[in-house]
């Protein structure tokens, strides 16, 4: 299975790219990094584009030995020892916040981790999940967002698409702002609650909806006409998607204390951001359209 | 000492934004807000004027009960009951961000908290300090800054300057950059190692060399010319402030997590900010000055 994770991580990692680099007028730039406790990864970003403020795709490969504290918090426990505190873990990590402020930022995350030899009940795990960040609403945008990731959930028996979305608009939860980051996509972890290969397929399957998931709704906002109050509003809005990360992010938390490459972990902030003191927006606005559905999640599929 | 130190507050608060007032040329926006479980506050924000991007002068008194947790984590304890778990707190906190990139943002906190009655042995003390955070490197700013403030501890025996400007290098340590938010200044927590009344007088004189430390260096640095290059390095810098912020900063996350007011909590981040994937300076450039003193802290005043 690692392998097989492995490779389709990479695989996902060059579909992806090979379709943002036709979208945008500029390559990425790629790094590859090792890690001094054991693996690495392959960092690609792109920047100074026409389309993409700042947008990046990694992989990583990582394995090495967690301290009994990381393996507690991980939900393991203090009776592990030994080879049951290796571990292995692999995932692919997207982050891309378009320049048009009609054009949302959409983030998607999905990862096999495994703890000792991955053999025993509950040592062997899949996570992942998609989610957009607008910084205006167009609502057939959510629903194709959520109709595509319903119908891969659909395909598969471990895919709980109404749980998963609930569980992000869960994690997503900016708790000093009352508000989501987002307005959902879905989010799952610790999912091993069938076979080990229908985990990986349902996973794939995720992975690989993503350029369908997105692209077309980039497709209709990267060339509409905005002003300049419309790019302020994103700044505000990315201002927002910086507290999440610092303050909330597991991922991005995890990483500033234990040793991650900073410049893989900290990609996924935006290029720029703004905080203005006591912004306020109209009622009736676009503005507060968008704040109401942050505020008051959707089910998009169904309402 | 209560009303004393409340009163001395609210006379700084004065002070300090009539001065910046006649700096600038905008007023300031006051909001006088309450807090649910007991006091409140009154902030003061300068946005949209010629020398600050954003600067917020607050105050705030509050009082109520401590969680046993969060007494614990002041190092209270447990056994702590009853009336022990009552507190009181009140301070001065600012932030000035000036718009021109030669001129450094500063940050200034004096404050005093009380548990219980504050009659037993170690149920009160006094905190505080205040930093320079400059985006180019001034030395001659770094020593006055540092000179005014070694003044204000000479003059009290309380004040071990030596031991505050080490404690504020460590306090603002960007543990996943390696590098400090700032070159310096003064931090301490816990002051109760002298009569009430003594420890007063030096936060006092501290708070009340707040202008005579950072106006001077405003006024040189100001209206200086600098270039959109000098611009993009401030913003970047900005970032690391917000990372410090939200990452690292006590008053900060603690705030976030204890329905403090958000806005005059996150009053400190820069109005804008900005993070480049891998950015690097030049060895031997102006940027790169700045960034050896805030991986290796100087002593200002003997180097």
């Amino acid at each position: 299975m690692r392998q097989k994770m492995v490779d389709m991580v990479h695989r996902i990692q060059d579909e992806i790219c090979d379709a943002l680099r036709e979208i945008d007028d500029v390559d990425y730039r790629q790094d590859e990094w090792t890690r001094e406790e054991g693996g690495g990864g392959r960092s690609r970003v792109f920047s100074g584009g026409r389309v993409f403020e700042k947008a990046g795709v990694n992989v990583s490969v990582v394995h090495g030995t967690l301290s009994p504290q990381a393996a507690a918090s991980m939900g393991g426990g203090h009776e592990l020892q030994g080879t049951d505190l290796d571990f292995f873990a692999t995932g692919i990590s997207l982050v891309l916040h378009p320049l048009n402020p009609m054009a949302p930022t959409v983030h998607a995350n999905y990862r096999y981790f495994e703890r000792g030899e991955g053999k025993k009940p509950g040592s062997w795990w899949f996570g992942g999940g998609a989610d957009l960040t607008p910084s205006y609403l167009f609502e057939e945008d959510a629903v194709h967002f959520h109709t595509v990731h319903k119908n891969a959930c659909d395909r598969h028996e471990v895919g709980d698409f109404s749980k998963f979305k609930k569980w992000c608009d869960d994690y997503f939860f900016i708790k000093h702002r009352n508000e989501r980051r987002g307005l959902g996509g879905i989010f799952f972890d610790d999912i091993n609650d069938a076979s080990r290969e229908d985990c990986f397929a349902f996973v794939t399957d995720c992975a690989e909806s993503f350029l369908e998931s997105y692209l077309p709704i980039l497709e209709r906002r990267k060339d509409m006409e905005f002003t300049p109050e419309h790019k302020e509003w994103q700044q505000i809005r990315r201002g927002r998607y910086v507290e999440f990360n610092l303050v909330y992010d597991r991922g991005t938390t995890f990483g500033l204390t234990t040793n991650g490459r900073i410049e893989s972990i900290l990609m996924s902030l935006p290029l720029t951001a703004r905080w203005e003191y006591c912004h306020e927006v109209p009622v009736g606005s676009e503005e507060n359209r968008l704040l109401e559905v942050l505020r008051q999640p959707k089910d998009w599929i169904n309402d």
